[in-house]
């Protein structure tokens, strides 16, 4: 219960800090006979690693993945899959300067007060090292859910106050092809062009600067997600929010649908043949997830991120006395997350479709 | 795992159809030697119950709950507390002729498509009247956490497009008398004025409309949350989230943070003596909560309610055989549910609270 | 967490003391569809009431159990079962003498010690009339798996020193007529009298005896079980090891086991036609549980109970301030528990194989 | 849910199999700052590592624990402690000729009934070198532990029929020493050899043997344990069941109480002053358990252990095809698993005793 696990039946439990030997995490009930393809979550990882553009952090890790069990001959076997990624880049130097300072809006404050101790060395555990793990295990539950027909795809829809359009196109593929094609990956070509440019001041300025992420799930079947308390959008919302940096969650028609008419909101059913399978409505302000459960539409949502906290200015702060101390601007940090953050809320998106995917299974014999 | 439980160490399962015999809850992990204050579960009941006020459903409930279990002589005994509110109004014609109707922007077709079987009978479970056994729970919660000098408040921030300024005061007791004085529960008069006036006009158009509630923790120490999945505010959304009506939740400075420079959305700490459990920061973008742990500032967040499906029209939709049907307004129904759903967000914030709480009380020896 | 809850999918959660209003239980994750027998769960629940015959206690009770959520029409519809038994028979004044006084070998001491307050009437919450609500859930998880095909047995195997004879017959429902036959609960008849006259003899003293009980189940498919902690001899120890009074639990060979060589333990398997759902060893010292996992051989065990700690006597004791302190036999309790609590053996095996049914179902898609 | 974790709050989740890279366990919940001692965890490995005397496997492993996260300069973090396990010994081709055939009492058959799918390497997951990880976190568990003042011990009480009198000794620092002086690992150096001889005769013999492992906690005070399903013993249980070869559990009198009357098996509390955390009873049929929580006297339970099914003679058996088979004794095994368990009987009821110590801490304010 100490808050490192995640799912019930497609469970994941992460370890390791950003200086540590190494991270890592742990897939318990990951379905049994699964072609468990390497390459595919390195790629996954690729999309996370720093040092990728311009407009990243210029750290350097190569997030090479090691398989420590539970895959023979290429296949899941039922048994936990242990992945490991060691840290190279361990310059650990870097973060002397803080081990009595308290960085304003980092999480260093609080381990001291909850724990009494703390990894300092480039923020331990509250890193967002942490979630490249994520993205290997989220790797695997998209591997699985491409078997169900399922598929996530999500990008950057704003970054500061720059917005990208609605996007019209329902191909996944094409969509993925554009997204990979810029490096701040947002799926509309002209809009990551200002984005791209908008960071690239920014980092000059030595800030940083929030953005938005927009995802959907297609090919997702009615009947995923469990009511009242694990409904999927509840699901989907904590594990957005368990991301680094996240500071809101929607789904949706989200927080403009408040403020809306029922008459306007309701989303009507089209009829069709007498298939459960498939139910289509005209709107779907609904997210494709009605009283918490799947209804074969798309889901959609959007997560807000804040802007990073170091930036590369000098700051006022205290340190563990207490005392009023000075930050120097220092270390290499992104300017801004959400291009390596896309494949993240992805892999969160994928873990949770998987568990509940598992979970409706129980439902009806 | 079938999702009608909350919580991990005070951990609440409730049950119940909106038209079966009765609604209830067990909660598992209430501390003992808590003084259990019937007369306080009951008050806070009634401000969720139905009936209340022009501008909510007239369907009558008196809400009354009864104590089975867990309390002996006034006090918890750490065994668990069954609380149960008998349905009294079980008009089930109401709902007759939804048998075989998908109403739209409700849950009947994916219960359907789910489990194959579903209790039409006002919602079954899927209604919002569920929320009366989280509110009996989350006051129990309430008890515990006023124990621990933790208080919480909520009121609407907004009724469509009708915003209510920030709160200025600090004065949660002042703030409640306010609230509570009009019949929206807003804590600001003049826009509650606003709020009524315009609920009224959308009722009497047999329409709905949705709104905002925001939410304030005062006293909470620094230390509660858990790193990584289940922080803080990753709890508190999930707890918001699986709420009927939610589509968004945000805390801190929310989505509009996004859209702010990592100079502007710093928050920075004040020099103080060096006592850890005091923490201050000169503004509160973070909410109170840094890397899913809470630091000691109030924590704050907002969540979005989509308006209520059920409208006084007639609306094109489709029956079980996906034939095109048509619904006919009837019913009594909330024409906004944000009045009655401060209590629930309050309730679920509790109870979050008094988890983390207790979870925390294991982090270190 | 505070352990009343058991069951991860097929997951149930009891509340009530001993003396209070009532006593029940939620089941959390029954399947949808399920036709639920009422008169079953209430003959279930015949066979565990207390004043039976002139063997058990002969407090009154009729535990006549109450449906209040979660079945439509007689159905499951996937929702939270709720049963509800009310006390009837809450003749606390033969408790009224206990207030202060810790009864030898009862929880008195250790509730106190561990929450600080008690609920002293009948035990309350470590009363064995708790088991009631864990014998109405059974009954359904019964149902549930009658409908796999699967069925359980239990019986008295020992009272004190008296031991039945392995039972010969594999036709489960001629041992249920013949164990039904007479209140023991035996279902060897000569056994069975020759138990009866002993516990006869023992309640004529004053006295208690404890007893064993074995369990068969028959029709389980290979793969149930998880490896490593939540093998399914595991689950069935800890579901029996939580039954009051129980300390001992053994499978297969078990205790005796210990004894013997791999060359006269090892069960040989049979050659058989190629189909995996087929397994048959030429002996069954595994019980059926091979690495944690039905192999689709019967599955048996055996539980050890300790005699009742309520006796006729006088017995010395201390009270809540340590002091020396006599307690003098009164109230009504049985002198041997095991003719009522091979209902409550049979309900938790069921509780754990459908719980363990359900999680086979997410092994592999 | 697949059954790979243990523990609620002090959670291990372990993972790798007999001949993959390597194999380990993640511990989530280990209370900050406790000192991690290397050393002590190292020497309980080596106390279960193969080729350690001539009664064990001749394989060789030396099993070298490295960490990989939780702990900074020593000291425990509160975040999760990784600790790895590199296989060396990979002899696989040991293996190789069970590739398509099903080992008599192994688990062979029902992973490829559950999973379709079997990592035939030495048994794969469902080998005993995964408890390896669990004598590591058991470690750990143990030192947490006796910064509390709990300690546990455990030996060898019988082989075959061979059993060892009754501990006499409350001093376990002693019968540590004795016990280790012997490679059997049982506290009566008489038996001891007697032990020692009949091993060997038996695996002279190319055969195996059972035997028993009793246990005694001391140290630990009243209130562990959680009423109703998380009984202590029923933890306890549970835990050791979940060891490989194990068939039987029980605690205080055991299955032999269950002979007893009530008059003879009540212990009887002695006056003391009035101190809660003292209770004496001149008896100790309970095994320290009352209801299922700690009482504050010795913890004593005891396991039984089949023979090791693998033997060095040829046996009749089936291959994945059903046929007719056999299987000729090969490869380095244990003619006795006991000698080897101690320790993981002794870690696992660490690992229970932590967990249930922090849930504990929650059961009131």
């Amino acid at each position: 219960m100490a808050g490192n696990s995640f799912g019930q039946l497609f469970r994941i439990t992460t370890f390791g800090e950003s200086h540590g030997v190494a991270i890592g995490v742990i897939i318990d009930g990951c379905p049994a006979q699964l072609d468990i393809d390497m390459d595919f979550i390195q790629s996954e990882l690729d999309k996370r690693k720093p040092g990728q553009s311009k407009i990243t952090t210029q750290r350097k890790e190569s997030d090479t993945v090691q398989i420590l069990s539970g895959v023979f001959e290429g296949k899941s076997t039922g048994t936990p899959i242990a992945l490991l990624i060691p840290n190279e880049d361990q310059r650990s130097k870097d973060y002397g300067h803080n081990v009595d300072v308290y960085r304003p809006s980092h999480a260093d404050y609080v381990y001291d007060a909850k724990y009494g101790i703390r990894d300092h060395r480039g923020g331990g555990r509250s890193s967002a090292r942490e979630t490249a793990a994520r993205v290997a295990a989220g790797a695997i539950a998209k591997l699985f859910l491409k078997q169900q027909g399922i598929e996530i795809f999500a990008h950057v829809t704003s970054v500061g106050t720059i917005e990208a359009p609605n996007l019209e196109s329902n191909d996944l593929s094409a969509l993925l092809q554009i997204r990979e094609e810029n490096i701040v990956r947002c799926a509309d070509p002209a809009t990551a062009h200002e984005m791209i440019e908008f960071i690239d001041s920014v980092r000059k300025d030595g800030d940083t600067v929030g953005g938005k992420i927009g995802c959907v799930v297609k090919g997702c079947p009615a009947g995923l997600g469990e009511p009242v308390f694990d409904k999927l959008h509840a699901d989907l919302g904590k594990a957005m929010l368990s991301i680094n940096a996240v500071h809101g969650f929607e789904y949706g028609s989200g927080f403009a649908g408040s403020e809306l008419r029922g008459s306007q909101h309701n989303d009507i059913p089209q009829p069709k043949a007498a298939d459960l399978k498939v139910f289509k409505t005209t709107t779907n302000y609904a997210g494709g997830i009605l009283g918490g459960i799947s209804n074969g539409m798309d889901i959609t949502f959007k997560v807000a991120f804040k802007p990073v906290a170091t930036i590369m200015h000098n700051q006022q702060t205290i340190n563990a006395a207490g005392e009023a101390s000075e930050i120097k601007g220092k270390g290499r940090h992104d300017p801004c997350v959400v291009p390596r953050a896309v494949v993240i809320v992805e892999a969160m998106a994928a873990l949770v479709l998987a568990d509940q995917f598992l979970r409706n299974k129980a439902s009806i014999i």
